[in-house]
């Protein structure tokens, strides 16, 4: 195989894996979709089909984590291509944990049905249009090498922490108050804290991303030996 | 530099990084640790301690991360080494988060010295106990290159969920019979969760060193083209 070839090859491959964290990524998201939209709309089979269905998420994550290695054993890559690969597997990491989160949320509407509506939920699916835009944003990020979009998803993370505050206050009071509502409203925080988390993973995602850019930025202007 | 000498120098430098991995494990231990007591023993000046003190951990966390590239970069390991270093990588991940949770402790534990003492603290020091040793043992398991150690630290995780629910249950009584319970319990809620997840950390780590191990194994009676 001739260097063009082998280069060829690998960026061929790289695209390869870029494209399946986004299948993965959209996956995840979906599934948060899901899990918020039977907790709000209080459909016992979307939240079932959201606790059940982890197979495919868990076989991507297999299989990413399959090709970083084999990226890294065969081409051996250097400076942008290794820490592209490096924050692919990390981001690999994070995906699979937002599909144990969606998982977690379903959990916790399920219980939620068992009993009557504490308030409506309007806040609680603004969080989760939030952390699935985070998700989209950092993967996009990461596949354009966009700092600038990686900056915008860390500070979208201050909107969400805000809201979590403030779906906790509310229901605090509800507690305080009604007794009944003490079950039902411990499920909503924690879904409003499993979002958060969810706005963690893609807030990882970004600063993998500004590291990935930025390290390539401070070593091109020294003599780094490990510039490839 | 004959191949000699470099290969030497490559291990010099593997068991560096095992080093520093496993100091940043112990700061990490050790800050869960603090902020367990200072709730047990409301002790703000301990608790204040471990809210303030995340420093050291994350200047660990970008040095061990360097060092991570670095052996990439420089030595292209293959087999054995390539899975050892990525998985440096993913268990540097957890072991930051980890000193995460321990700030989330403390912080939990902060607001609990508000209020008076909901119940006695005993199966809250116990489940810090029990992720500290998992932690533990999950890190020796990776220097040690331990599956069996590893797979004592899955099932270690059966008993911190066990105590979770046990501590949720109970404290959800108190609520019930007690609205100015709430506030107080809803944070050992918190923290038993923090702990629980620092337990998933342990987890992540030990599954790391299993797929290690054993994915060597599966190669190594394969003719694949990434032996070293």
């Amino acid at each position: 195989m001739t260097v063009e070839r082998a280069t060829r090859h690998f960026q061929e491959e790289l695209e390869g894996l870029q494209a399946r964290l986004l299948e993965m990524g959209g996956l995840a998201e979906e599934r948060v979709r899901m899990a918020v939209h039977g907790l709000v709309t209080r459909d016992t089979t979307l939240i079932d089909t959201v606790m059940l269905g982890d197979e495919l998420i868990n076989e991507l994550h297999i299989e990413i984590d399959g090709r970083c290695f084999t990226l890294l054993a065969l081409h051996q890559p250097m400076a942008t291509d290794l820490r592209s690969i490096v924050a692919a597997v990390k981001i690999n990491t994070d995906l699979e944990r937002v599909g144990d989160l969606a998982v977690n949320i379903a959990e916790a509407a399920r219980r939620y049905t068992n009993h009557a509506p504490v308030k409506k939920l309007i806040d609680i699916p603004q969080m989760g249009d939030i952390a699935q835009a985070m998700l989209r944003d950092a993967l996009d990020s990461f596949v354009r090498r966009d700092t600038g979009l990686a900056h915008q998803v860390l500070n979208e993370d201050d909107r969400l922490d805000a809201l979590k505050t403030q779906v906790f206050r509310e229901l605090l009071t509800y507690m305080l108050d009604d007794p009944s509502t003490v079950e039902p409203a411990l499920d909503l925080i924690l879904v409003s804290r499993h979002l958060e988390r969810i706005g963690d993973h893609a807030t990882n995602i970004a600063e993998d991303v500004i590291f990935m850019v930025s390290a390539l930025d401070v070593r091109h202007h020294s003599s780094n030996v490990d510039e490839g």
